[in-house]
């Protein structure tokens, strides 16, 4: 069932809860993919019924990115989201969000600010302002449809640690279900900007799993130090590749680390064929 | 019943949402006065289980703040609600609130920050970062205790029209029940930090409501020009008092106004023996 207001939503979701059914949530900015896929089927499978948002959220987009060119295929997604057993995909506007002026300043707008430590870093040094938007958003989701679970890709890892970090901090009642990331068979981490890539540009794009998978296999050898863990990665780069960083960082609060142990998360993002691509590997992984 | 800890409240508060009770809330820093009362009384006639959380919140205290002599009156505060018959009194440490570290920046501690436009004015001027704590509590305090029905006084105004706005912007499912202030004969209005007033003090602080009621009472004559009605302010005023400010707002959005009609409120913060009382009045309350 596709959804567009936030009272639908509501009164649904007020019925599934009056019956003592449990709701799972995937937010997702659409353009579906298998990676969503999986979310969507671990949702169905541990929740009563199921909400799949489908926003392209303006206020995470900082000035300069692909807010207007960012792929929208609702008709499909709705397709792909039946198919898999969702209850509703709830699709508001964004005057539906954020009222008719859609506020991208913290002028008039209240915003949930996570902490600098975690945000001053990875993705987040980039894209000034990008995790309050989806913190924002996503605490919003979170009350309008109360779920009880909620189901967040490891690929955007620093986003899933993030939001791991303010349901703590704000207690909020619900519980967050990390999911891995989905391949295709060559390796590369599936994205919606993938459908920016040329042919030519997918085959570099595979230098990020590449030197992520080398690293893990180097760790796994017995070698712990980053900064040699770090120098495995330039064979794999030409100048097809523009490295914006390769960081290793404790997977539970994002300190920076020099020593690799098991909690150990790598991760990696590249500019190839002018799109902006991320990976990431948890060392301590089988 | 006295509880500290977010998990037994939250288990409570489940075992009434199963049996479909209407569940209030009504935050506190306790050092409860008949100004609390007036809204415990309002959230026992209207919902049908009663919360009271009992919070001195560090985060909201600026430097050099009454963060440590803030008055704490627990054991007072339990009785009054016992006989006013709520259900939990939630007094929880810091540390259950915060975490062992009492993280008094955003470095990393996830947190609610209102529209710069709301905080930018009046008690936010001079209490830089004040409601920032007060957003983010109030929001953990929602999440925690997910009331139906959630009461706050018209005395601290600002704070009112900015956990509206919070409420309105990040879609929380609670009704806001504004109630109105509690004054003494005198027309002092109540206040927690009325504590510190000597009996001289009181006397000096009358000013504050008398100026408020003598500019409403200009207004209902006639006068709307913003300048003329504060004119009338200064007969109140003498050596005793330290004025902070007097100023003239829509009571829905804060926005300054030159001419006052019946949404204007009137907002003053005056020192008084060293100790800083507010008080508000709406012109177009009968």
């Amino acid at each position: 069932m596709l959804i567009h207001t936030i009272k639908e939503v509501r009164e649904q979701v007020k019925e599934w809860k009056k019956l003592g059914l449990t709701v799972g949530l995937v937010p997702t900015m659409g353009a579906l993919h298998n990676g969503h896929l999986s979310l969507i089927k671990k949702a169905v499978e541990k929740c009563d019924r199921v909400v799949v948002s489908v926003f392209v959220n303006p206020i995470q987009f900082c000035p300069g990115e692909d807010l207007e060119k960012y792929p929208r295929t609702l008709e499909a997604d709705t397709k792909l989201c039946d198919d898999a057993g969702v209850n509703i995909v709830f699709a508001p506007s964004p005057a539906e969000m954020y009222g008719e002026n859609q506020m991208r300043t913290n002028d008039f707008l209240t915003y949930v600010i996570p902490p600098f430590f975690y945000v001053n870093k990875l993705c987040g040094k980039s894209r000034v302002g990008h995790f309050d938007g989806v913190c924002t958003v996503v605490n919003k989701l979170f009350n309008i449809v109360q779920p009880d679970f909620t189901f967040f890709g490891e690929k955007d890892a620093q986003q899933l640690i993030i939001i791991q970090k303010m349901v703590k901090d704000l207690n909020i009642p619900v519980e967050i279900i990390p999911c891995p990331i989905v391949r295709e068979e060559s390796g590369l981490a599936l994205s919606s900007r993938n459908k920016y890539l040329s042919d030519e540009d997918k085959i570099h794009a595979l230098a990020l799993s590449k030197i992520l998978n080398n690293i893990k296999n180097c760790y796994k050898k017995g070698i712990t130090d980053v900064e040699a863990l770090k120098e495995t990665a330039y064979q794999f780069l030409d100048e097809h590749h523009d490295l914006e960083y390769l960081e290793f960082m404790n997977q539970n609060d994002l300190e920076e680390t020099t020593k690799a142990d098991d909690t150990t998360r790598v991760f990696i993002a590249c500019k190839v064929g002018g799109v902006r691509l991320i990976d990431n590997i948890l060392l301590g992984e089988k």
